[in-house]
């Protein structure tokens, strides 16, 4: 069979060296090699299939999903991968199940607060998987606020074991993912309480399930919670409800890294720093940010090649119509998405960094740059997720109507990514905490504190405050050191007037509340900065390849002037720069969607996705778009009669008029 | 059994007259009449139960969706109901379904575009539901651009026949609602070719199945378009696709009331002016705005609801925690969106009207306001469906993780609602109508010609070329004249810009092109405006009931302030404002928001919602929350068993270390 490459045009149009800039992407030619060759070998193997998953009903679903997740496992075992290589295969697969759970927070959870005791007595089960693990943190009404949880651990000297117990019906666990049908262990977060004290909220091992038959242990009510937003999508994971009726457990199993309770039921701290959990939560947050680049690339990797294979109007005598891509308004709105993937790639690359940084610092008990990580990755977590969820359905429109087909992929990657902004701290809860950081810094300025770090422009703070920009044409705003000034600027100015306008309020955190719509701006113009700055700073790094460097920073630009443009309220306002500026750098963002159009093809070529993974009929690498939606449309299941199930039933009673017949 | 009210102290907190509110949003009193009568019906009668769709496989989805719209019509004529009563229990079965077609396209088309004889000859058929029809005009290659169909209805005078054809793959009809399985006929778009001149598209109605056994006719291939976005959703629908191989229908079945082919395979134009067609555009336009309205108030009504009976943080000696309804950052997110709720009713009951008036001009060959209406109607159906699908999915996450809950309602509803933004014109494309239509009015000011209608103001460009805004407190932006200035005089200067820019450009096509994303921008300050100044007309009326009509000038200040705010850029960077009126419309904006505060509850219980219709656990009339969301929990069929589907297969074997004893 011959093999057609509807968009082989398009990818000799690139002006760049595409397999350098596939190195970039990756993070270096190893990556890129694990990745290709583990991505090949998912893709190739039919038992990985996912293209029926939005057909599925929930059950079989979740079936086919377990069926892999232990059909991964084996090859995984067959194969002797190395740790990264299983990571990658399991991101292949695509697909939640409970083993993310298991690897990415059970596990950890037990190797940070758990003792060496307990590494050894249970890290080597979790590791064979000769047990399942969730993490059983949320309830059913307590989710941001962790310190609310009502779960209660009750100390029994007696017996020298903890009573588990939910109290209320708004204690239940509620949507761990792993919890409902296959954990057999969960580390529980719930109340601490010896001798009728209560002692905050600390983490323990429980056994749900007995290991024989997997029924649920004495006391303990396990189920799912009930179908998730989308076809496929989170519905491969069990995500669960979790009931204890006074479960005991061992004393043994509470996880005692930084506290304990002793056999006399005396509650002790450790001398382990307690900051020890924040590098945890910069791990996590790091993953989420790289997580946001791989999903906003495959969306704009669809709409991208979708975009110049879809033709629309503007015909000349009889000819073809213009590709879609080759429209303004579709390049306004897809390349700024195509630059934020980019941007975001290299803004993870450099939290990773940051995660080996800090982690270093802690061991070396220096806690001084904590409360700037802190604020910097919690930005950058609601930052890149929010951009990433609205950005998919954004690539989704762009796609016109079979954007709406699940055959498209955008509807189940949409569905599965959102959640991104809720879990792992609330995206607004976030930017409050990262407010909170901005007007403590704001206050201390001047007191000879110098800030660090993502913040360390505020330093400068006298030269931000009176500075103007200096554009006069278009092409200045091509200039890092003219970008980040007004970026810097901006920001800056948005947290000076927030800080005064508190400082009106006799009650600081009155004024705090009454102003937060006002303070979450000015946290995501700080986010942003951070942002740019990054994609600023790789720049600065030798990048080999032709065309490459060149490539990077004609995005770089698109990130940077989209959002000055989307945001020139705040720099005008602000009196960073003039309106004549602000329309130049529109004049100048114009320009760049030209230079972008003949290499969009290129530069989603470069994130190297396969069709497996990619998932997507419209984002087909060969762009065989219409012969395959058409192929695919005969496999659902409402094609598999021409007369369909309920036809005699209900349609021919009331054709013929005999609606007295109808099985109503 | 107790009923309880867990928001019965919210409600006593509303500071006006409800009921006098539900007959303002419903329009009338014999509107909110019919409409709670009809609602109350439904929500009643068990066969309309829906809490199980989006648990249900496509087949059985769809085989319940046939039941439920044949025992609507059972019930319809059973009861006698009125047109008026009939089309609201269709939209308070709130599903989807071929009837849609039938009714809201297939028979309009015919009485729209058919002659005398057809309209005798067909709709007595059609009103009996003895023939299902649909209206098949996308194709497979072809959405936005219908002059661009491929399908072919070429004459052959010697046996008085049309042959409808498909001659390529993406000449199929693809999308048409009701087409895959139920429909027996179709109005099918076609260019029409006689003696082998392409005349353009023409409709034509289409026989598809036997009547006798459905069975596709001789020639026709019919089938389903495959699973689309979100469980249950538009999947109860049959989008179809549609092929012709040489399908021969008799020539009295091309639709002629506007023009005609001859026995002698002459093609004539009829005298009846072609605008006509205008109508129906604006009569569907409209009923989209409305449906907005609906859609977002929908979605509003369940994010208050369950913003009052959440708590997060702040709790107080151990009280309980605060009600996030009452964190600001909540208010500012979710009251716009309350605010646009009712600017979207009210522009909407406006669009009603001018829906009456064009006709009656229509008739009297007045041909003289088409471009304005046309264009008022384009960028009202883009504004406000663009709108309510973010709307929609932005109060899914004001309801923290729940809302990604089926049962929250929320993901359905925005799975369900968000084709309007791309369905009868995408939005994007008619905001490019808009500006076309706002640069040819630029163009033609000082010509004598005055601008009328929405686009009137036009009229006063050189007022609102200088003109400054005189606020000098935040209370001055509550005065209606002040606000309707400063939007005026933006939408003018964005449109001038645009204007001068474009002169620049030797060729304008080219020019338009080039500067596109800046027209989307001048054309949705045209169309903010329309929506602010048809509100502040609103209130012009005489508004009983009390405290009604204070309510309803709070919400149209927030919708206008937020507007102010979000888009400050544009005004302050075309000079309307200056960065202080900004400032101090924010604060007024903030004071805004805790007026509406108490009142939040009633001004969603004034949409007169039932708990069926709402079909959200979170949004329930009585906020009994948690322990519904437990009980719907184990309906999943996940929960049918402990011990979940695959275990033995898959989970045991991974557990037990065995394998290869796994059946992969």
């Amino acid at each position: 069979m011959e093999r057609v490459d509807y968009l082989s045009d398009e990818r000799k149009r690139a002006q760049f060296d595409v397999d350098a800039m596939k190195y970039v992407w990756a993070g270096s030619r190893h990556a890129f090699e694990v990745s290709d060759r583990i991505s090949k070998l998912v893709a190739s193997d039919p038992a990985f299939r996912k293209d029926d998953r939005t057909m599925l009903p929930r059950k079989e679903l979740f079936k086919n999903t377990i069926r892999k997740a232990t059909y991964s496992w084996k090859r995984i075992i067959e194969l002797r991968l190395s740790e990264e290589e299983a990571a990658k295969l399991r991101f292949y697969v695509d697909e939640p199940a409970f083993t993310d759970l298991h690897w990415g927070m059970f596990i950890p959870a037990i190797k940070g607060q758990g003792t060496d005791e307990q590494h050894q007595k249970w890290l080597p089960f979790a590791y064979k998987m000769q047990i399942i693990g969730c993490y059983a943190q949320t309830e059913l009404g307590h989710g941001s606020n962790v310190q609310g949880l009502e779960t209660t651990a009750t100390f029994n000297p007696k017996t020298d074991e903890f009573i588990l117990h939910s109290p209320t019906l708004t204690s239940s666990k509620w949507w761990p993912g792993g919890l409902g049908k296959v954990s057999t262990h969960a580390v529980v977060y719930a109340r601490l309480i010896t001798d009728g004290k209560d002692h905050g909220v600390h983490g323990f091992i429980v056994q749900l399930r007995n290991l024989e038959d997997h029924s649920p242990l004495p006391g303990i009510t396990l189920g799912d919670i009930g179908t998730k937003f989308g076809n496929g999508a989170y519905n491969t994971m069990d995500n669960g409800v979790l009931r204890f009726d006074h479960v005991r457990i061992p004393r043994d199993q509470m996880l005692m890294r930084v506290s304990q309770v002793t056999r006399e039921g005396k509650y002790k701290q450790s001398d382990v720093p307690r900051q020890l959990v924040y590098g945890t939560m910069v791990y996590v947050r790091q993953t989420i940010v790289a997580d946001a680049s791989c999903a906003l690339s495959r969306a704009v990797c669809i709409a991208t090649r979708y975009s110049a294979v879809r033709r629309q109007f503007g015909s000349q005598n009889g000819g073809p119509e213009t590709q879609v891509i080759d429209y303004k308004t579709q390049q306004s709105r897809l390349f700024p998405l195509l630059a934020s993937a980019y941007a975001f790639r290299f803004v993870g690359e450099w939290l990773k960094w940051l995660y080996t940084d800090v982690t270093q610092k802690l061991q070396a008990n220096d806690f001084s740059t904590l409360p700037e990580v802190h604020a910097c990755t919690a930005g950058l977590k609601s930052l890149t997720t929010s951009v990433t969820a609205d950005g998919i359905e954004e690539c989704r429109k762009l796609c016109g109507g079979h954007g709406y087909l699940c055959s498209s992929g955008l509807p189940e990657l949409f569905a599965v990514y959102v959640p991104a902004c809720t879990y792992e701290g609330d995206n607004i809860v976030l930017l409050l905490q990262v407010a909170r950081f901005l007007m403590k810094t704001a206050s201390q300025l001047g007191t000879g504190k110098q800030p660090v770090g993502t913040i360390a422009y505020m330093g400068r703070i006298e030269h931000l405050m009176q500075c103007y920009s200096d554009v006069q044409n278009a092409e200045d705003w091509l200039k890092p050191s003219v970008v980040l000034e007004a970026f810097e600027a901006r920001a800056a100015r948005m947290s000076v007037a927030c800080a005064r306008n508190l400082s009106k309020f006799a009650n600081p955190e009155e004024g705090f509340a009454e102003l937060s719509a006002d303070l979450v701006e000015a946290a995501i113009a700080h986010c942003q900065l951070i942002v740019v700055s990054k994609f600023i700073e790789k720049l600065q790094q030798d990048i080999p390849g032709k065309g490459v460097k060149k490539q990077l920073e004609m995005l770089c630009s698109v990130y940077y002037l989209f959002l000055l443009h989307k945001h020139q309220g705040d720099f005008i306002a602000t009196s960073c720069i003039t309106p004549k500026q602000a329309s130049l750098a529109n004049d100048q963002l114009r320009a760049l969607y030209s230079q972008v159009r003949p290499n969009a093809i290129a530069l989603v070529d470069a994130f190297n996705y396969t069709d497996h993974f990619l998932g997507s009929i419209l984002g087909r690498y060969d762009g065989n778009v219409y012969p395959k939606l058409y192929e695919a449309a005969w496999k659902d299941p409402l094609n598999e009669s021409d007369i369909p199930d309920g036809y005699h039933e209900y349609i021919r009673p009331l054709l013929k008029q005999q609606l007295r017949a109808a099985r109503l």
